[in-house]
């Protein structure tokens, strides 16, 4: 286990891997990180995180038992996934079913591929979910910005970590456009009604937003949201020919086909920008 | 407008592109062969088929008018798409809306992207649809069989043509994987109830087939078939590390889970072997 842990601690944050592997040095800079800025703090990596099974981190159980151990560990305050990848949506029901007492009263941080797992939790209120930057983000450029503002939310509830549209006065959530397609219709549906909807995209052809963007707007669930606003869509691959419309102008497109209020940009992403949206109302 | 029209016809089939362009010398080819074969049919390929703007084959109104005008025109006994790519989902709900009482007796072809079009068809009863080869196939190596073979069942309809599994007591449907997706929730999808549900898939990574199966069977109205069965996966690009599972055990895998029962291959997928699949109750 890689983790600051060691005398009285104001936080224990549990780093577990639905996805994909983390390596043990990047975990050990992380947990460098959070000793040197949060001293009270610690923050322990599930042994699961580094372990591999052809694309995964460990098997489908191995993922679930570890996520199902610290969720439901009434030390572990708040549980923190360390990269994306692929692999949440093999383990979300099983995990979600075995979740007790503990696990409700915890804060779940992460994005990407973990968004299966955050929708599963949030469509039954269990915990504080956000949207924010993973451990493995430190691998960034300027990565160590990005796991530090995680950080600093989730220890101190920094204002300054959080997106600058994320509101008190409304409900907002936050995902990756083909994990949220992904998503749409199975038993992790989150609740859509009043919120916005926040997007962020990576190494996605513009032809393949689109098309997502379709499918995204054409549920009569997502039709509910107060509004969308599109984060970054970042390594798009060149599409031949041109696709002639950005990204932006792809949401646009179908939000107005569907009545669904276009409120501008995000401030989150596959970088090191990324920002925290907490799920549902604001919790200061 | 390409065609080998003149003299008393027996069927005219017509062409639109609602998705990417078909070049001029492919299509002449097209007819040419059709012209050798079926030497009372006139093939008829709309001038829209040849339209490019930016990824599509005319912009959105171009692609939706020039089907609706020859789905429309009773002098046209079958509609076949072009082409596949990406296109159809941006008109296929103004298409179906202004579809007239001739369309009601018309054959629709294609597969791959068309499958967003005969999903709605499909689902609103209009005409008689299959899955099977396009014009387009006909670049493909052998791709002149496939073309004699969709050529021959939309006038003759040879049972040579046919998917072998297609039962005349029993009901399919036919869908690319990643089409399939991204119409399920939407004003496209189809009715699933009691149908074996044949699936392929072209270009996509098998975490991606793997993440798309689990939204596919997590579908309630996908939970209503009477079995799925897998066609090829081709150009399946490498996982990096391997998958280590195949397509066929992904997919096994999913219908395991969601109780569908997995009924073996099918002998559909974007290659020259594509056969013919006819929606709902096969009519000979």
């Amino acid at each position: 286990m890689i983790s600051n842990a060691g005398g009285m601690r104001a936080m224990r944050i549990g780093v577990v891997a639905p996805s994909t592997p983390i390596r043990p040095e990047v975990a050990g800079e992380v947990v460098a990180l959070a000793a040197r800025r949060h001293p009270g703090v610690e923050v322990r990596f599930h042994p699961q995180c580094f372990l591999t099974h052809n694309h995964f981190a460990g098997t489908d159980e191995d993922r679930a038992e570890a996520l199902i151990e610290m969720a439901n560990d009434p030390e572990i305050d708040a549980l923190w996934f360390a990269r994306g990848g692929h692999g949440s949506c093999r383990i979300a029901n099983e995990v979600l079913a075995r979740l007790e007492e503990p696990a409700r009263r915890k804060t779940f941080l992460g994005y990407s591929d973990a968004g299966f797992l955050l929708a599963g939790l949030y469509r039954h209120g269990i915990g504080r979910i956000a949207h924010g930057p993973m451990p493995n983000d430190l691998v960034r450029e300027g990565g160590g910005a990005a796991v530090a503002r995680s950080l600093a939310w989730l220890v101190d509830g920094s204002e300054a970590s959080l997106e600058a549209n994320v509101d008190p006065a409304k409900r907002a959530v936050a995902f990756n456009i083909t994990v949220l397609g992904q998503l749409l219709g199975t038993d992790l549906e989150p609740d859509f009604d009043g919120h916005i909807l926040m997007l962020e995209e990576v190494s996605e052809y513009t032809y393949r937003t689109d098309r997502s963007m379709f499918h995204i707007t054409s549920s009569p669930a997502v039709r509910k949201v107060a509004g969308i606003r599109l984060g970054r869509c970042s390594l798009v691959p060149e599409n031949d020919p041109e696709f002639g419309e950005s990204e932006e102008q792809v949401v646009r497109f179908w939000c107005e086909r569907a009545a669904i209020p276009y409120l501008g940009q995000a401030d989150i992403g596959h970088d090191s920008d990324n920002k925290v949206v907490p799920f549902g109302p604001f919790a200061k």
